[in-house]
């Protein structure tokens, strides 16, 4: 055999042993989303098991010495092309962490985390902090042990948030947290004394099976590819792939609200547009991943934000929406709808927050997290920590813990600098969305023909097509010639909103 | 250590890895339940490899070193109790026989088991056997390698029917059928002399979710526990289980079929009622298994027809149908109802025939599945040979391949020598009804008051308890004072139809 052939075959091994864990993986999110959507209350238990097993055996996979000694024979190897190189070091560098993990931790964790899941979901629905606040304890515990698993330079939430969003540390998003905060809280109390637009009319009775026919359409216009994919229902709207040919989103219905099952559609479809555009030759590879949580939440942002609550948007699909429910916006115009769901309205849940509260939201869970991980906070006083951030941000009273720190799905499922990404890809989004729009100056009259392919394609070529072999900063950098820089999104904001409130 | 530690210690271990067996296996239930479920299309590819490498896993961890040297020690354990030993011996069984599967080999019939569903599938919605052919023959080949593979005494078909039902054989299963056909045929021809009962009624239209409720309350009522299960949608129903705690069944709805969606629901209600009877602390242990899939078959058709289709049944559930469905049922009396749910029918699906020409569709599968691993029929002949044999014995026209060969989704799922535990099952289940109404006479009248649950408990006592420890042969034995005997059956039928027909 002679070098290249040992390396191409070296090579392949590589990416077999890389798509089997992937198929593990796949696995894995099969057995989650099936426990937030379809599986009976009592499957918990062995579930629980189920996943663990599972996850234990993913990271078995994740760090062989099988895989090391390929990974060793690839290191540096000339007969490979660029991406493969890159491959094989981001590989390594994934290697690396989980070898720190040890197998005990990793199943301690799943099995903990399932056992939340069941525990949040009863006390959220149960309206009882107290339900949840062991099995709170015990993944804080675990978080904490896991930051000096994996290490940090200046704060143990570091490494927590380095999981999702490679190189964001506490320092990065203080500072722009402390840069932006002023600014938006600047926009909010200039909103808060202009005339407010109506919105009662979103909050009418809106038959949810119509309410569903309408998300479907709406999906479909965005391009979701309905046979790669599918809609399903969940008490919190999450997406999910299992390869670029299975990816699911879900959301929830809420007959009083107009506004909340719409647009957790548009925002997931977001994101499943991003996994539906990876290459499928590189399942399982670096290369055929998503970049990071922060890009991913730029694309979920991206559709819902800049495209979902876009004037041009609703020119073309207001139609629909009167066509579907004559009577509740009997009377309304397409501009007052447009305001209204762009209503700058301090409220209790995140994700149904307008674009400026959002981050005061992310914020506050920013704070707490960091707080719960330096052991600044103990669990049981989250409530009470959490009641007090809201009337100090956004000036709302918490009446209970199902609307405030119950409901988020993340801490159950013990993610920990987790929300920060959200922020970020808020930010992303609108760089990218100038950018687009610079290239492609006729973005808005195409949406005003319901035409959104172009921007996906763009999005796709620059974005979607190179998976995670581009940090984010370097897809940002790709993508619109500079880094990540939050004047485009206070840009936009501002734009926004000066022509909506007049100001 | 001592010894008896040290038997614990092993015992502790070999439960532990069966346990982690159990896990994957479930994952891969689950996989293939969502793939007939809920998967869009184009996501049969990568869950074909998907399924193949957790089939993989699982068949490596059965047949790993590890549990065979845990085997070894607990070979001929004084300290272990007789369940324990019986597990053992039952898991060296397991674990012999799956040695002799080459790794390549369950990954080749996994990935070609994945692409022929999908390919059956087609065939069967486009009505076009053909497009099916070539799986299909992929499938018989390896099938009949896998003969090789097990070895067999007199038959190669002998080796696959012994997959579900150990100790079933060639000699075995002619010889019933030999005997049993010429009286169902007799009894078939008096059948057909005697007056028809009306069932015109059935054929109505009947609104697909007015039937699903109606399905929903009967499989409530029979005691299937919806905290530990749930029913769905699926082209071809079937059952699943990933524990005691969730198990799944699936049903399909034809509007103008009244019996359809009924007994398909009570059927695989008999199956769950059994998964959900297995002992929890036996997960993973053949302990905690179904004894084999003719026992699992005499569950189902025991409450499908002992049940669903008794006199009884109906005197309590019929004005529940009468009230969902008012005016297609209007002037229609319990006693024609019952009649015309129990008419006799040469037809052309198996899963909606009558329990007598039931046993000819069967008949004709095994036959067919006889050739075919013979070799004495190619795959490209079976359409002509189906047809021929329906009418033979069953006197119909088989008008396309959907409404023919293509009907069942087994040979898809790579499940040759299957089809005769269908008729073994309703063998045993005349056996086992017989004996409970032996032991508790009142049970008819208990019927007749929507009581089932003295005859689940029965049957969780007699059956559901025991697990894999026993054979059939054996449960068969302890629940009814006798092996199978197929005279309770033929007793039954002929009863039954002799009041209905008059003869």
């Amino acid at each position: 055999m002679t070098n290249i052939e040992g390396v191409r075959a070296s090579y392949g091994l590589y990416r077999q042993h890389m798509r089997k864990l992937a198929d593990v993986r796949a696995a894995l999110a099969l057995m989650q989303w099936d426990q937030e959507t379809y599986m009976p209350v009592r499957g918990s238990g062995f579930r629980a098991q189920q996943v663990a097993t599972l996850s234990e055996m993913a990271h078995e996979m994740v760090t062989a010495e099988k895989l090391e000694s390929l990974l060793d024979s690839l290191d540096g190897a000339t007969d490979l092309n660029d991406i493969e190189r890159k491959n094989i070091s981001l590989t390594r560098e994934d290697f690396l962490k989980q070898k720190k993990y040890p197998a005990a931790f990793v199943r301690k964790m799943s099995e903990t985390v399932s056992k939340s899941f069941n525990a949040w979901n009863l006390a959220k629905k149960e309206n009882r902090f107290s339900l949840f606040e062991k099995e709170l304890a015990e993944l804080v515990q675990l978080k904490k042990e896991e930051t000096e698993i994996l290490g940090y330079k200046e704060h143990p939430y570091d490494a927590l948030m380095d999981e999702f969003e490679r190189g964001c540390t506490v320092r990065l998003m203080d500072n722009i947290f402390e840069n932006m905060l002023p600014k938006l809280r600047g926009l909010h109390e200039k909103i808060q004394e202009a005339k407010s637009p109506d919105d009662f009319f979103l909050f009418n009775s809106f038959d949810k099976k119509i309410q569903w026919g309408l998300g479907m359409q709406v999906i479909a216009e965005l391009g979701f590819d309905f046979e790669a994919g599918r809609q399903d229902i969940s008490s919190h709207p999450f997406s999910t792939s299992f390869n670029k040919f299975d990816v699911r989103i879900t959301t929830r219905i809420d007959e009083n609200d107009f506004s909340s099952m719409l647009f957790s559609c548009i925002h997931e479809t977001g994101h499943a547009l991003y996994e539906q555009g990876l290459p499928e030759s590189e399942y399982g590879l670096p290369s055929g991943e998503f970049a990071s949580l922060g890009i991913h939440e730029s694309q979920s942002r991206l559709w819902e934000n800049h495209v979902g609550r876009s004037r041009a948007f609703w020119k073309f699909n207001y139609p629909l929406v009167t066509e579907k429910f004559p009577e509740a916006f009997s009377g309304i115009s397409e501009e007052q709808f447009y305001k209204a769901i762009n209503k700058v309205k301090p409220s209790l849940i995140r994700t149904e927050s307008d674009e400026l509260t959002y981050h005061f939201h992310v914020m506050i869970r920013y704070e707490i997290e960091k707080m719960l991980i330096s052991g600044d906070l103990q669990t049981n006083d989250i409530p009470a920590c959490w009641k007090e951030k809201y009337r100090k941000w956004l000036d709302v009273e918490v009446p209970d813990d199902t609307r405030g720190c119950l409901q988020d799905v993340h801490w159950s499922h013990g993610s920990f600098g987790y929300f920060p990404t959200y922020s970020l890809g808020s930010f992303y989004a609108a760089q990218f969305f100038a950018q687009a729009k610079k290239e492609e100056p006729d973005i808005n009259e195409k949406m005003e023909r319901g035409e959104t392919k172009g921007l996906l394609q763009w999005l796709r070529q620059r974005i979607h097509g190179s998976g995670r072999i581009w940090n984010s900063e370097e897809i940002c950098k790709i993508a619109t010639g500079e880094t990540l820089n939050v004047r485009y999104f206070l840009d936009y904001l501002f734009e926004k909103y000066s022509k909506i409130y007049e100001i």
